[in-house]
């Protein structure tokens, strides 16, 4: 009998030995992190309001119960009274039974009213039909990223089982080294930005952290071909962590998969279906620029079914000697700070991923506060020593002077944003300026991705800032459905209608106009001496948004209707440009050295990454001057042992 | 057609048009590092004596010629012929014929007789039979090491022909990469003295230096087992170099080749045979405790049969971005600091591997003087700011002042010590003092390993000490061939014969008294107050050596005719006791700092390994404050990127 086996079998009658004698264990197992009780009296577990809890505690495990198939109530008999229990103010829009596992998916406009109070519904669900209830939300805006992914993960249920199955028992898995020591390597963004990429490994676990591109650098890849790496094979890594979405983190994470990788990915819910997004967007975009995509939209979904969504505080064993915890970092939705104790007390590390240490309008600042930290892995962004960010407040003062400027002199604002992040958190400033009358309310058009990574937003408000969400809880104020935003699904014909109408604002895609809708925005608006261009992000050396900042003022752009001449035709442009600051997704030089100064505990070294190399030695050096700890600005390509 | 075979094919063309025409060039190949040229007019070749040497500086590569197998004379009538050709000074011992290659083996006392002026015997051999003589030396003293290590050769030749011309084909293949890097890694003796092993490795190539065991801690072999050593296969290594054969260097070598290594091992060629005597010397301890040795001994003999030997100054390809240099480390017998040519001018990496500074009586001090090296890996075995050691010449008088005593009163001089190295520095001191008349004549009878390893010392007289190697060859004065050195080959019986005797010296293995004969010369001397035990090593933790040093007077002795009743009895230890400092292989802080500071060029970093935490501390702070340069105490298992 296998260790796991035994371990099972152990746990199996611990369980029976805590449970009331009429409640019967039918079978335990590892599902994941989770530990998953099949039992004949689910209704009676239920009863027990307690109990699951207790248990969790006693093993010190994540617990789910399910009800034995054999004694599950018939689906139609149970769909009406589930509907029963659930007030119809929750309303539900879809409800789907797994007789294989017992598990009803409920989906639905209002988890909380499905949940009820400290979960009061869903025990009532269970007492009632036997069934274990998971509920989700419905998007309040449609999204087909959010639904794909629901269908897809519906549809590979038993594979995905059989994957969780697996990772289970290689979660608990015997512990094997007589050896202790703690290591990370650096495959990338090391003395740079980009190709985010970093394996941690003791004697029994390896774990890669990101596995991102460069922008800008198309061959500049994580080093994932040295031995430390993959060189010992794709599966010598025991888990994969995302700390959050953007491709810089992200891209080259599906190519794992095609080199034979097929274990978890740990991230949050939201980073699963950004990932999902912005990956076949990272396809779609190399395919159209005539480049071969690294691996192809299959690897993509074999991705995203190995994701084990994680909430932020959620502690979970991811191996043996390792247990990791997500908290929130404050950069885009579902960012994640990431904390792994190893051993039992051994050492601790974290990886503040991309932060932004101050609250926005979207998400509260990164968090800072671990049980222990030794050793801090830092971004380094904007740590150099003048990269101060003008405040926010400056900043919507200023954009909303450029906008009043814009509409009273007849014209319109085409603001360049990414796609994920500082989109929404414009939007919010807009529609918080309309309301209050700062700006006349006006069409706000969002154009490119901008919709559907608005509408993933809006589908997990856990995820955004306090405020935010008790808004859209409590109130019903979600500000994202506030009916000036419009989104441009019409194409060309649309954008004409929005060009030859009033004024307006357009947010649109690519943030850096390096493609994507912004370029046609230019050919309708570009002449317009009353219209003005305004840049609220960040543009890399390179790109044509720089150009413009830059003062290009002819500027290549392709004739939509003559695609395949090739020719490239110049525009004069004429709107006006402006630049707005403080809107970026990352802490300032103040803000990372506030999220070290305030953080609890302080950290014994810090390595600083994910910034170019004057930004991380200027970081490297400050923190060491000002808090008198080891600091290191690493290389790629090294490894740093710290136990 | 492989890059490897269109790469032959041009040097086949460039050779046939750089030679007269009446030379014909049948085959060209690689055999390891070298290129052989075999032709069907090797007489034609000889007689142009500056040929090959015009060949190996045009094409930039090592080369042999070799006469065609079908033109080769009758080894019978070349016998005859080619020990006419020798002068019968040079001693010939043995001729072997290989028809395989057309090589004939010539062993001869004299070797420089049977080579001639720049070679002119050698080409005079070869015009006159067309065969490839290759000469080696007749130990002078009878080596069962050395000619069971050319008996094997010999034996194996065959496959070791084809392992070279794999080798061969592996050194000059296509580079691939378009990445450049240099990395090391410290797989052990950071931090610590023992278990030597590093990675040193481009984006191409991969090169283990060294593999050896750590005394004292049986547990603790070098951390071959994570990704970056042999994580992705043991031949995922290109290379293996060996600094010098002492076990804390060697002994976990032969396990590559259990684990599947079949690379070459790159070594001098008395490293080689030292390696030999003394990884099966542990074998043979470790089953005598009652240990499971890691490996068997056919495994010492793959690693013999993958040597490849190297003079030191030969500059070496061995991987298509890798040179390497091997130059003399005044430490023991071939023991040698390692250069490592990287790219094409990219980068310059040397290990000193163990060094002794100063000259010796036994070698020359360690070579410092490189074309360009940016990066040292520096021993710092007594790096700790009091580590200075006694001036040899002040410990020298001290041991002549002992044995004076020890002889006016009657008694012996006891000295333990290890077989390699030590011992023969002693013999010198001796030699030299009864030479000179500070001493008198008196046997000195040499105990354990110590003949052998002494034997195998006079077969490479070329890599002693300047004068000590100019009294070999040209006035025919070998000291170690001395009458007064005696070699105990008859047992306990001898032993006795010896202690019954009257005054004289005995040298005898275990150097730090944890076994071998010595325990019995304890036995026989031990009681004796006129004899005394004279340390001149260095004694580790833990040892009797050491206790005894403490001031210990009662040890535990094995009765040799009651070997099997498991009793341990006591000797009361009568004979007196002194150590005598200043023998040791090992730069002392003086001479670690006085090789920085000599050495040309200086290098930008440093890496202070091979010591304990305070000497490798001390060490590093010291050259970064008087030298200022970058310095590094690495912990095992980091990995240093330069370039």
């Amino acid at each position: 009998m296998s260790s796991v086996d035994k371990q099972l079998e152990e746990l199996k009658a611990e369980i029976e030995t805590e449970l009331p004698s009429d409640i019967v264990v039918s079978d335990v197992k590892y599902e994941g992190p989770e530990l998953v009780v099949y039992t004949r009296n689910p209704k009676e577990f239920a009863q027990n309001g307690d109990l699951i809890r207790k248990l969790a505690s006693k093993l010190r495990k994540r617990i789910t119960v399910r009800p034995d198939p054999d004694v599950l109530t018939d689906p139609k008999k149970a769909r009406e009274e589930v509907l029963d229990v659930i007030p119809d103010e929750a309303n539900v829009t879809d409800l789907d039974f797994h007789a294989d596992t017992g598990e009803v998916v409920i989906e639905a406009a209002k988890p909380g009213m499905v949940i009820g109070r400290h979960g009061s519904t869903l025990r009532e669900i269970t007492q009632q039909v036997g069934w274990t209830p998971e509920v989700v939300r419905t998007p309040p805006i449609e999204s087909s990223t959010v639904s794909n992914v629901r269908n897809f993960l519906k549809q590979e249920r038993e594979e995905r089982r059989d994957i969780l199955e697996k990772v289970g028992r290689q979660i608990h898995r015997e512990q094997l080294s007589r050896e202790q020591w703690v290591r990370i390597s650096t495959l990338g963004c090391c003395r740079e930005v980009g190709r985010a990429s970093f394996i941690l490994s003791t004697a029994d676990t390896r774990i890669l952290i990101d596995c991102g591109d460069k922008p800008g650098a198309e061959g500049e890849v994580p080093y994932l071909q040295v031995p430390e790496a993959l060189g010992s094979g794709a599966n010598s890594i025991d888990a994969v962590i995302l700390t959050h979405a953007h491709l810089d983190h992200s891209a080259l994470l599906p190519l794992l998969f095609k080199y034979g990788y097929d274990g978890p990915i740990y991230c949050t819910e939201p980073t699963r279906d950004l990932m999902g997004l912005l990956t076949l967007d990272y396809l779609d975009v190399a395919a159209k620029e005539g480049r071969t995509p690294p691996y192809e939209s299959e690897m993509v979904r074999e991705a995203i079914k190995h994701c084990i969504p994680l909430e932020y505080g959620d502690v979970t064993d991811i191996a043996p000697d390792v247990k990791l915890t997500f908290h929130n970092a404050g950069h885009i939705l579902g960012s994640a700070v990431t904390h792994f104790h190893i051993g039992d007390g051994l050492y601790n590390v974290a990886f503040s991923g991309d932060i932004h240490y101050k609250d926005t309008r979207l998400f509260n600042g990164a968090v800072n506060d671990f049980p222990r930290v030794e050793t801090l892995v830092m971004e380094s962004t904007y740590g150099g020593r003048n990269d101060y960010q003008t405040d926010q407040e400056d900043s919507e003062e200023k954009l909303v002077e450029v906008i009043n400027e814009t509409a009273d002199q007849g014209g319109k604002v085409l603001i360049p944003a990414f796609a994920v992040g500082r989109s929404q958190e414009i939007m919010l400033v807009l529609e918080q300026a309309m309301r209050s009358g700062k700006i006349p309310e006006m069409p706000v058009h969002l154009d490119g991705m901008i919709w559907e990574a608005t509408a993933i937003h809006t589908t997990y408000p856990e995820y955004l800032r306090d405020e935010l969400r008790d808004r859209i809880f409590h109130e019903d104020q979600n500000p994202f459905l506030a009916p000036q935003f419009n989104h441009i699904d019409g194409g060309e014909e649309e954008r004409q209608e929005v060009a030859d109408e009033g004024p307006c604002i357009i947010l649109s895609t690519s943030g850096m106009v390096t493609g994507g809708p912004i370029m046609s925005w230019l050919r309708h608006l570009g002449p317009d001496p009353d219209s003005n261009l305004v840049f609220v992000g960040y543009q890399a050396q390179g790109t044509l948004g720089r150009r413009i900042q830059n003062g290009w003022d002819e500027i290549p752009v392709n004739d939509p209707n003559d695609r395949n001449s090739g020719r490239a035709s110049t525009l004069s442009l004429k709107m006006g440009v402006e630049t707005v600051d403080g809107f970026s997704g990352h802490a300032d030089r103040n803000g990372l050295m506030n999220f070290v100064r305030t953080m609890n505990p302080r950290p014994e070294k810090v390595l600083c990454v994910h910034g170019d190399e004057r930004s991380v030695q200027d970081l490297s050096s400050a923190l060491y001057h000002e808090f008198n700890m080891r600091t290191f600005a690493p290389k790629n390509l090294e490894t740093f042992r710290f136990k």
